[in-house]
C-alpha cells in the first residue's frame, strides 16, 4: 500500500498526477479523475435504496481497489463492509481499516489459504466462498492452526459460468461440511449472476435473475430443512440489484460499478427503457487525457491509450461532447476524430472508460475534484495486489 | 520506482509473487514469469543481427518498462540505449542508470517539457520527437532555462496514423527550426511504422514499409540539401526490422516485443511463411496462472482475468498444450475449456499473453526463472509512470 501521509514526498508529474489544493487545470495526464459530488450522490443513492429495501450492502471493492472509496461507501452509504476477489486485496482492505471483508471467490492455493486464515487475528470478520468439499478441510485446518474462525459461503453458479456448484444437493453437501469443520462457520450462500449484468434490456436481465432466484430459493429451503440458516444470501450488481432486493431470498447486495459508472454499463436500459447513466447513476469516474499532437487537421492524438485503460468492453466515450469521438486506441495513443478541427494541443478531454474495473487497475491514483479544485488524491490501494 | 535492495522487506504472496532462490512451483499466481534462457537468446540474437547489419539498436523500453531488462539488452545485445513513450518513463530509465534515452513521442504539456529538459543535467543524452513547429520554442526555452541540451527528431507519420507530419516540406521546416533553436540539437528523424507490424503476411508488411522508406529517403535527402545531417534515422519493430535494416536509409532499430514475444505477434509470418514464434523468436514471457475451481467437469477456472492481462489483441494461448484452451476472460477469472477433464485445482498453466506491452503494464514484478529455480525478481520499474 502506498503511504500518502505526506504529500511532500511525491513529485507531481513524476510519481503523482496532482496534489490536493491544485486547480483542476493543473492535473497531469493521463490520470483517473473522480467527480466527488457525483460519487457521493451515487453512494448515498444506493445506500438509501438498500436501507429502504431491508438489504445489507457489501460494496464490491474489486471495482475501485480503494480503501478511501470503501470508507466513503461505509460512511455515506451505510455499507456493512466490502467484498473483493483476491486474498491480497482482502489484506489491503483489512490493513486499511475495513472490518468485514468477504473474498467473493475461491481460495485454494495453500499459501493463500494460510494468509486468509491469519486475517481474523486482526479483529475483523473474514469470509470466503467454497465450491468444492475438498476445500473445506484445507480452510479449517488453516483456521485451527491460527486459532481463528473463517466464515464460509457456498458459491452457487447461477448463470455466470465461472466458479460455483450448480445443484442444491452439492450446496447442502458443502454447507454441512463447513458446519462440521472446527475452524469454520457456515455463513450462507454466494450467488452473483455476473453474466447478465450487462444485458441491455431490463426484461432480459430479469429473466436471467428469475432463474437464479429459483436456484437460490431451492438451496436456502433445503439448507433450512437441514437446520442450516443462511446469515448471508449475497449477490446483486449494478444491473440487477432491484431484482435481488425484490426476490424475498437475497439479503445482501454486492454492487460495485454504480459508484463510478462506465460507458458499457451506462448503455444498459432501466425498466422505462432509459440508459442507466441518464438518470439512475452519474458518471463519477473520468480518464483525463490531453491532446499531444494535431499534425493532421481532422484528428487529434491524445495521451491515453491501452496503458491507461482497458478496452475489453469497448472504447471510451468523450464526456459531454458530440463534436469529437475517440475512435482508436494503441499502446500509448488515442486517436480522436475531430472533423471540425475544434481541438488544440494541450486541450483536455474527460473520457468515460469502457469498463471501470480493469481501467482502475492500471492506475496508481484517483484525483478527486470538487468545484474545479483537487480536493483529495487517493491511492488505488489494492492495485497490483493480485496474489 | 520500487526499491528492491532488500527482499526481506517483502512478503511473498502479499506484495511480491516470489523471492530469488525459490522453486518455480512456489511462485504465487497470477504473475509474469520470464524464461531467462529464452530471454537472453532473443536479446543476443537481435543484438547480433543489428551489429551484422550495421544498425544501432535502441530497444523499446515501453514494452517491458524494466530497467533490469533494458540493462540486459545493453549488456548482452549491444543496445545503445532505450526509447520510451512518456517523460515519466524516461525519468525512471535515467534514474535507473540508462544513459541514452529517447522519448519517441511528442512532449507538449509545459510541466512535462520542463521535466524533460531537466534530465540532461544528470549527464545523460535525452531526445524527443517533434511534429509541430510550435513545440520547438517551448522545448528550447525549457532547455535554456535549465542550461541543458535536448536533442530532437522530427517525427514522420509514415503510415501509423498517429503523431507525425506527412510531407517533406513540413519535416524540413521543423528541422530548421530545431537547428536554429539555442537549447536544442537537431538529431534526425523518427519514422516508426507501427500500423503494419502485425500484418500477417511478410509481403504485406514489406509493401507498407516500402512506402515508409520512400518518404524517409525523400526527407533525408531534402534535409541534406539544407545542410542538415541525420545522426539518427530511427524506426523498425519486431515485424519489420529486416526491412529497415536493408533500406539504406534507416540506421537505428527500435524493437521491443522480440525480447518477450506474445500470442498476437507470434502469429505473423516470416519470409518463408513460418510463424515468427516457431523459430525466429522464443516465448520468454508467460502469465503464470493457477486453477482455482473445477466445479464443472469440462471447464477449469483460473486466476488470471482482465486484471492480469490485456485482451485488446486477443485471448492468451496456453503454452505447450493443445488439450486445454483459454476461452473466456472476465475481471478476475479465466475460463479454460478442459474437455478431457485433465486439469485439477492448483494446477498451473503458462499463458502466452495476447499482447505483451499492456499486459506487462498491469503487473508490478517479473519473476525470472532458470532451471526450475527463481533466479531474479525484477520490478516493472516504470509501471504506473504515465504522466
Amino acid at each position: 500500500m502506498k503511504d500518502v501521509s505526506n504529500f511532500d514526498d511525491f513529485d507531481v508529474g513524476f510519481d503523482i498526477p496532482a496534489k490536493p489544493g491544485m486547480d483542476e487545470a493543473e492535473i497531469q495526464t493521463p490520470c483517473l479523475m473522480l467527480d466527488l459530488d457525483a460519487l457521493e450522490r451515487n453512494i448515498r443513492k444506493m445506500g438509501d435504496y438498500a436501507k429502504a429495501h431491508g438489504m445489507r450492502h457489501r460494496v464490491h471493492g474489486k471495482m475501485h481497489k480503494s480503501v478511501d472509496v470503501a470508507k466513503l461507501q461505509i460512511a455515506l452509504g451505510g455499507a456493512c463492509g466490502v467484498c473483493c476477489q483476491k486474498v491480497s486485496e482482502a489484506e489491503v482492505f483489512v490493513r486499511g481499516g475495513i472490518s468485514d471483508v468477504l473474498v467473493s471467490n475461491q481460495v485454494r492455493e495453500p499459501a493463500k489459504i494460510d494468509r486468509l486464515a491469519r486475517l481474523p487475528k486482526l479483529g475483523v470478520r473474514v469470509l470466503c466462498c467454497v465450491d468444492d468439499p475438498a476445500n473445506v478441510g484445507e480452510l479449517s485446518a488453516a483456521a485451527e492452526r491460527h486459532g481463528t474462525e473463517v466464515e464460509c459461503l457456498v458459491e452457487i453458479d447461477c448463470g455466470a459460468g465461472r466458479c460455483g456448484v450448480t445443484t442444491t444437493p452439492e450446496v447442502v453437501e458443502i454447507a454441512r461440511a463447513i458446519d462440521a469443520a472446527p475452524g469454520l462457520k457456515f455463513a450462507g450462500i454466494q450467488a452473483y449472476q455476473g453474466a447478465m449484468q450487462h444485458l441491455d434490456a431490463y426484461a432480459d436481465r430479469k429473466a436471467k435473475i428469475d432463474v437464479a432466484v429459483a436456484m437460490v430459493k431451492d438451496a436456502v429451503e433445503a439448507l433450512k430443512a437441514e437446520g442450516l440458516e443462511c446469515d448471508i444470501v449475497g449477490g446483486g450488481g449494478t444491473g440487477s440489484y432491484y431484482f435481488e432486493s425484490a426476490s424475498g431470498v437475497y439479503n445482501e447486495l454486492q454492487c460495485g460499478s454504480y459508484a463510478f459508472m462506465d460507458a458499457d454499463y451506462g448503455r444498459i436500459l432501466d425498466e422505462k427503457g432509459e440508459r442507466i447513466d441518464r438518470g439512475e447513476w452519474e458518471n463519477a469516474l473520468f480518464l483525463l487525457t490531453s491532446v499531444m499532437s494535431h499534425a493532421k487537421p481532422d484528428k487529434a492524438i491524445v495521451d491515453a491509450g491501452l496503458k491507461a485503460q482497458s478496452v475489453d468492453s469497448g472504447l471510451p466515450v468523450v464526456f459531454g461532447r458530440d463534436d469529437v469521438e475517440y475512435v482508436k486506441c494503441s499502446d500509448e495513443h488515442g486517436v480522436v476524430a475531430d472533423p471540425g478541427g475544434v481541438l488544440s494541443v494541450n486541450d483536455k478531454l474527460k473520457l468515460v472508460p469502457g469498463h471501470c474495473d480493469p481501467t482502475c487497475n492500471v492506475h496508481d491514483w484517483y484525483v478527486g475534484v470538487r468545484g474545479g479544485k483537487v480536493e483529495v488524491v487517493w491511492p488505488v490501494s489494492a492495485r497490483g495486489f493480485a496474489y
